[in-house]
């Protein structure tokens, strides 16, 4: 557990601190699927890790959708007829509809309430609404402001802009001894708004500069990108490549104050989703594992069944449960610190198990070998043993080809690292032999383990006939 | 679900009341399972629905059995030594024991004792006994009749007739677009038994005459049988064709208060038991499903391994498990115009979700395709989505080839009409294509549902060895 | 149930009664994995049933291990002193560590402490150690006699030898009509333990007698031998033949006064896991079924993954979970006569179960034969219909060739032994054919049953790949 021990050396709260104050940098800018408050987002993330940058311009078609017209925006008002500014754009950039068509115009009070978004049932909060796809101009404000607002004609201002340009993403790639590849996907289009997704901002970039000039096992992507039309450029540009991820996370609103939520790939039995679900089990915090279901972040693009890739979503308080998301309320406060860095290791924990997750052989696979001569048993017969011997009896045991060390882990209870660092040690006595990589097997929960296992190895290699 | 629409035109209660008074004409004729009691059962339903009558002679081979000679009875009694009738076959046909032989003899108390049948345990209540092939007769009474028996002579008298003759069934094909055929069994060879089976009788006619002449996907095929013997000798005669039932229900006991019962197939994860339990989930009355168990009605010889058909029963309270259970008590009071009404509304819903049910083919199916351009999505991005988006993304995501709408319905757990209704939409605006029927997968329930899918759909192509 | 039936001639304490008379002579000797000690116990063994005893030599290579040089022990104390008598290895074999090397010398009572074994939390007990294959020599002493050493010279004597010689273990094999094996191996090397082992020695012998001269389907290998080594040796030289081992157990901790408990082998799915957890489930004692571990007794050698036999564990309460294990408390008064009669009456019951259990073929699969005709049914119909009836029906409809009486009891409710009748009689009858034995199939628990049997019919047929 090479990456958790780096990171166990500080304190969780002082690397959380550091992340929140990096989410504290980048709130104020407001973001889009596309402009410049996206650029200067991902140059923020460039300064602090390698980071690639693509633009792809307006017009280019992606599967099934077009780059859109890329919008940017200086600024936006309502005056009363006094000349007050009722709303505006610098006090908050949730005010205005993210993709507002620009317009300058006066209206009544009744003509301006059909481009009014507010929240009656939480009165001083803004919410947070999009356009990206149907022209139209609109401003959010809180329930108070909306009810201050009296009879009489206002000046309303939006000074935005929609012309060809770019959609601009970046991807952090680090390198390791195999193609295969982990990717950690987050969505960095969404202006103030923390939890969704500051929280997974920083939380990947943290990720990718903790592994960044290490030696890998696999090769790591992170990819920064605006919510699902950057998600869906991705994949269209990196069609041809998409088969060499083995795992992938997609990591939102992970710095709230709840327990930790993973919505399994739509594969329901990757590696991943047992990683994942192996991690949190032993994280010190409450969890809880979801079925995939096709609502919900970027997962829904790299699951889509033409893809079907094994990519789940970590999260925190899970997006539309409560109140505070897409409004002004999910605010700095909002996340916390420990938080963020208590995922942070949580995702180093994954990264761990991912990286030492193997299938071993038995080389002394009839009987026992003795594991006394080579002074690893107790020395005095009669006594209970300890963990570390049970350990080694299950990796032996288990080592049969047709089970990792996570399945191992998981059948045995026994934590990943206790079964990993004694897979180790019979190693190095000879006892145990890595398989190379290929094929991997997944294991499952519960007390059916041993049939599902049976059940889900059948289907390794014997692939259910699906059309395309 | 075009038919449960077609019947939500008219209160159930008004549908059950028509049940009920087909079930009052039909209560007072003598049935068996052979008699002219049988054919004038079948004419009346003939004169409902288009039924084609078969009658089989006596002393056919089918299968292990031989069809028995024809009984017929016209009248029956006891007479005690003052001449009084004690017991009369024109006050309840049930006082006869069904298939008696003939028999004109005056006789003690003691002689006559050995072919008496009453229930101690319900004095006022006349049992329900068969001798179809052991040669034999007797006189069911009530337990407080039987005590009133003083010592004495008396006279008994059945005026039956057993002689070669036919046994009769009635069969109702409803052709569809395909030779594959919905198969719908009951049994009509009870007497003046009410739920069983008039309830099931009245039911089964009313389906044929909900679905005939309209256009079908499936064929339909309703018999009405005399029990076991008239389902052994259909299968039988039609042994050849047995092979395009791909769905069948049993349908018995189907009036009483109680809520439903479905027994499942004996393969116990077809489509109909699929169907079935998702249609009583949503019934909105209290339901149980039970695992198959070889002992019930006909559904133990269309189950038998020989045939292994997938055909299910559906009931209401169970026979054997409440007291009026073929006694007298199971009268026209027992049954209920509203459950009558209601249990066809369930089975117009099976039928409707066999109907719809297919799996499709998402021809996008690499990320999601825009359905905000189709006018399939919500137009301000930030809010929660319906439920009706969310059916199409489900409909979407898990039209690969192996799931059936079905199979969505119960993973998404969103309506069958709802999941079906996305998918139409979907075909319409060119995003999904319908899969052609062949082999058929089936869905499973709970959390396990992905792994159990995985292990029946390998089942699906990979044939278990049996021997035959 | 034809073993069961002939023990249930006796009362099940008096046959313990005898078993624990047995245990009593075997009692005080001095065992050890070598020795004279364990030849006396085989000879004493021998007295009572049919043994070849097989003596390896020192030295022999089996698998990673090698056969240790032959302890054996004459005499052993301490004296203060006063020349007093501190500890004598006449009042208990226990106090000399198993496997001590020799030693006559005198040290201060520091020196001493490096080699004295005691139990602060059980002051009255002397603790049982070992140390066969790490040179050492040791007392093991109650906690009291620990407190009561006073400073000053001892004279310590242990009068054993450890030289070339061999290593000595018993079998006994019944042959059967098929060469296909059930092996029943119980640990014979602890010294003056009683229910760790004399309790599995003494109920292996009892079931070997029970079985000698019977006539046998199965062949039955009845193993006596020192733990873990014994075992090695045994497999290193039979490994051939090991194959021939379709079911095994375990015997251990039989005879104590708790409830039973089952480890189930690595398999996990094998018919001796579904036997037993049958035989348990009716035994009229709590019970309760564990999974597969690879630390235990020598099911860790039978299911090392080179062999993965079918073999598993049955004990009464759990080594290591009872405060008397491996100390002097788990003496005669521990195991109790009633218990080890009863453990009896639980193998009896399982080598029943594996007799008695096949596949037959049902020789009429179309609907059900008729059994009225052949007096195997109730003559009036109406009533409801008795177990035994009720087994017919399971027997006839499961007989399709893949589900076994036992996979029949199971999924029926119903007892072992009466699914066994109604098959026997349903031969008799000419409806049921057993099939050849040869792959069989296993059926498993609960709710989820069928989905399972199928998929592990599926593993039977498709081999799971593992390397080897």
């Amino acid at each position: 557990m090479r990456f958790l021990k780096e990171l166990g050396q500080t304190d969780p709260l002082n690397i959380g601190r550091q992340l929140h104050g990096f989410a504290a940098e980048l709130y104020p800018i407001c973001r889009s699927i596309t402009g410049d408050g996206i650029r200067r987002t991902l140059a923020m993330i460039q300064s602090r890790i390698p980071l690639q940058i693509t633009e792809v311009p307006t017009g280019t078609s992606v599967f099934d959708w077009t780059v859109p017209e890329e919008w940017n925006i200086r600024n936006a008002y309502i005056k009363d007829a006094h000349g007050k500014h009722i709303v505006d754009f610098h006090q908050s950039n949730l005010h205005v509809m993210n993709y507002s068509t620009p317009v300058h115009a006066t209206m009544s009070l009744n003509e301006l309430k059909a481009h009014l978004y507010a929240l009656p049932e939480r009165p001083d909060w803004i919410p947070y609404r999009t356009s990206y796809y149907q022209q139209n101009w609109g401003f959010c404000l809180s329930h108070k402001q909306m009810l201050a607002l009296g009879e009489g004609d206002y000046e309303v201002c939006i000074d935005s802009s929609l012309e060809d340009g770019h959609l601009a993403y970046g991807e952090c790639y680090l390198p390791g001894s195999s193609t295969d590849e982990v990717l950690i996907s987050c969505h960095v289009c969404h202006p103030s708004l923390a939890n969704d997704n500051l929280s997974g901002l920083t939380v990947t970039a943290a990720l990718a500069d903790l592994l960044s000039g290490k030696s890998l096992r696999y090769s790591y992507r992170f990819l920064f990108i605006p919510g699902t039309i950057g998600a869906i450029t991705w994949l269209a540009r990196n069609r041809e490549n998409v088969g060499r991820i083995c795992h992938g996370l997609v990591l939102t609103g992970i710095g709230d104050a709840g327990g930790f939520h993973y919505k399994k790939s739509r594969q329901g039995y990757a590696e991943i989703d047992q990683a994942v679900t192996h991690v949190l089990r032993d994280c010190g915090e409450p969890s809880e594992i979801l079925e995939f279901s096709p609502y919900g972040y970027d997962e829904r693009q790299y699951c889509s069944p033409g893809f079907n890739l094994p990519v789940g979503c970590l999260m925190r308080s899970v997006w539309g449960t409560y109140p505070e998301y897409h409004t002004s309320a999910d605010n700095l406060d909002f996340i916390q610190p420990l938080q963020l860095g208590r995922s942070l290791r949580v995702c180093a924990g994954v990264v761990d198990v991912l990286e030492e997750n193997r299938r071993y052989r038995n080389l002394n696979p009839y009987c026992e070998p003795q594991l006394g001569k080579r002074g690893l048993y107790r020395s005095t017969g009669g006594e209970a043993i300890a963990t570390e011997i049970n350990a080694r009896l299950w990796a032996l045991n288990l080592s049969d080809g047709a089970h990792s060390l996570l399945d191992i882990a998981e059948r045995s209870g026994l934590p990943f690292a206790t079964i990993s660092d004694a897979a180790e040690l019979l190693c190095q006595s000879g006892l145990l032999a890595p398989i190379p990589s290929g094929a991997t097997f997944a294991g499952r929960d519960g007390r059916l383990q041993t049939d599902l296992d049976k059940a889900q190895q059948i289907r390794g290699s014997h692939k259910v006939a699906t059309l395309d």
